[in-house]
């Protein structure tokens, strides 16, 4: 058995309930407290203590409308919604660690790339070269309507405009400053050498920037990208750019297929297949004994709400599953989009009767996931399991409860892991990009394709 | 005399020279570290030591490119370039105090009013009520040309549409959720009651957004106003929405007729016209003695740069004096542009000979403001003066160098205005708003346009 480090990454998002909507009622969940900074600080701290490599923020502009046609029940159970921004949060966080990288959410949809690289790189400065983006493209019906868009752009051309949004990001981030631009000399007067700053003539078919980059390099240039398409265009991008990746799967060996093609593709794009590091998204609820952790699993399961689940399933797959009885085989179903679900969900469990209800048990705690539960041996030998079945270079962990889930992993797990010689006692490097390849890996490799804007 | 208490306010921006072009070079200037989060922690904890209400950022989205038809001037000389993000700071300034209030420019040319409600509204929740929004219309051509607009949109319209932006925001700050929405009702299982939810339903000339808030109110709801502009239109603008109006302008006698002019536009709105506190922009030099001021004034002054100081004019006015000798004599030259700019500065000195020399030198610490020198005692008697004289509220005050220009203000300044009754001792209430209006006034006040969206 290999030894390959197990990475670890957090999953959280600004609003009272992410991926376990209900929990919010369980005795033990905190998640009312996005809105203050002290949950925030505190988070970044515990998850530096158990060497994270990153907390990740996920994003929504919209609400979950499709489960009775209504955004009521995810509203009723906080399902996303109220939501924050997830930048805003950074700069507390990263005033009281050293280490932890922060991976923010920002569609691409609604942004300006001369706008939004400007807030990257400013988080990439303050945070000392600790910041991801997690490159998305909105999907919701409820946030275009709100965000001046008549209809919801086709998927695919959405990321015919993401690949040319990163075109004129990578120019402005790795090509209008020249590494020594700035010189500050007091003595000869010069802050910045005016003939290092070039600007970026973009004139494309979705954008046309043709001025300079309005901030000084940062010590990431680029931040890291991050990406979740599952879709084949997705993929296509993700292969393309991507230098985290983050899927969904309930079994190692449907996922294994999908991450080898993942690393096929992106060797296909001239980069080394483990460039790509692949975080396979998971619950983890642990405690002192086996028995204690179902005992916990049990206390969490019944604090699912049923509507809550499927108004967040709801919004995904866009079916409406309020039209049927909870316990109605979905199998009976000919509609294509409920056999696709089905179909899905077989891969997860093929043996178990798929129901709405069946489907919010299994959505309600860390949404499409695996929850893996244990003693912190028995979840440190399923880690490893995955790690080496499934080819993931690490988990990006969802909560049931939070703080508590990430408590316990950190307390429990994560010394279980180190002991094994899984997860590292101490960061290398001080950037996330560092934390990702290695010391001195500060910029994006070579073989990267936002690498070839360089002009030095 | 009054003892009208005066009301401080800083005003400072995510770049290194703010409105004092070439001061970069003073050795005491640390400006150079606005890139850097501890400037700005140790910053915000300075200024709350002295009682200021508040922080104020500014924020342009394009280089100054009117001086020699070129940026290289402004980039040379770091004139507002590079420049930051000045939303990103606030979440660690804020976990480091607790009552400073902080207002951030944003433009609304370049952003969905659904997308900016929510930023402003998270920042309002994670400071705990202690946000204002400096609403800014884009001035400079170097942005538009960068953000997907073909032309500069016209001022007026500009202004129009700042109009309907408002709406927008209030309707989604003070409607969509009612005060008691949020129940996080364990028992019951409800988080928020979606009965008091409500869509917006906004159709208007520019904005369409038929949808509900994402957010739970926070604790201003709307955040405090904050305006600046000059103009007839921005006035009548700044008479209907603005909190705190901040102005520019070189001696009382010249202030007076404009703030009275403000004052009068406020109470024909149906406003009081006290409600909106008027600060003026301003630069303290002070040392323990009027010489030691003097002295450092002198000191500061031999830092301007000629170039950085034009570029940064040149930005503002659109006039490009690169095209005369520094000791040209500007009244003899016939352009209207040129003419407006001397009779502006004659206003400030009629008795100066304006030159571009001369220019440089009034602009090059701190803009267009006066720049207020002497010991404790004689910069305390001229803020009263001003104050009693022109019946402005406060001032908002640029450095020459930072943080020293604040630093003194904090250990020399304050407690002279303390000791005479003028600056408080302590801060009343907890949020940014009752900074303004006193304890308990966290809403917009009742005669606010903005209070008639109020569904309760």
């Amino acid at each position: 058995m290999s030894t390959r480090r197990i990475r670890l990454n957090a999953f959280d998002m600004s609003c009272a309930g992410h991926l376990s909507p209900g929990l919010w009622r369980h005795p033990d969940d905190q998640s009312h407290r996005y809105a203050d900074l002290d949950y925030w600080t505190e988070l970044a701290q515990l998850l530096e203590r158990g060497k994270f490599d990153s907390l990740f923020l996920a994003d929504v502009l919209g609400v979950y409308d499709v489960f009775e046609d209504s955004r009521d029940a995810a509203v009723q159970q906080a399902v996303q919604v109220p939501v924050q921004d997830p930048l805003l949060t950074v700069s507390a966080m990263s005033a009281v660690t050293e280490h932890l990288g922060f991976g923010v959410t920002v569609s691409l949809t609604y942004e300006q790339p001369y706008a939004l690289a400007r807030k990257l790189t400013t988080l990439d400065h303050l945070t000392k070269g600790r910041v991801a983006w997690n490159i998305v493209t909105s999907y919701l019906e409820s946030a275009a309507r709100n965000l001046g868009l008549t209809n919801q752009i086709s998927h695919d051309e959405r990321y015919d405009i993401a690949d040319e949004f990163l075109e004129v990001c990578y120019k402005l981030w790795e090509s209008s400053w020249a590494e020594d631009a700035v010189v500050h000399d007091r003595e000869r007067g010069i802050y910045v050498d005016p003939t290092k700053v070039r600007d970026i003539d973009h004139d494309g078919k979705y954008f046309r920037v043709p001025g300079n980059f309005l901030c000084a390099p940062s010590p990431q240039r680029t931040p890291v990208l991050y990406q979740a398409g599952a879709s084949k265009r997705g993929q296509e991008f993700a292969a393309r750019h991507a230098e985290a990746i983050f899927i969904m799967g309930t079994r190692t060996e449907v996922l294994r297929p999908i991450i080898d093609n993942i690393r096929r593709q992106v060797a296909e794009q001239g980069r080394d297949p483990y460039d790509v590091k692949i975080f396979a998204l998971a619950t983890v609820v642990t405690g002192d004994t086996d028995a204690d952790a179902r005992a916990k699993l049990k206390s969490y399961q019944e604090h699912i709400s049923f509507e809550g689940a499927l108004a967040l399933y709801g919004g995904w797959s866009g079916i409406d599953f309020s039209a049927y009885a909870p316990d109605q085989p979905l199998k009976l179903l000919h509609t294509d989009a409920i056999q696709s679900a089905v179909e899905a969900f077989s891969k997860a469990d093929p043996w178990r009767e798929w129901t709405p209800q069946a489907i919010a048990e299994w959505v309600g705690i860390g949404g499409l996931g695996p929850v893996i539960v244990g003693s912190p041996t028995t979840v440190a030998d399923e880690l490893e399991r995955w790690v080496d079945e499934a080819d993931v270079d690490g988990f990006n962990l969802a909560y049931a409860v939070t703080p508590g889930t990430f408590v316990d992993l950190v307390e429990l797990v994560v010394p279980e892991l180190q002991r094994r010689g899984r997860v590292w006692t101490e960061y290398e490097g001080s950037t996330l990009r560092e934390t990702i390849y290695g010391p001195g890996v500060r910029r994006l490799p070579d073989n990267h394709p936002g690498a070839k804007y360089r002009t030095e």
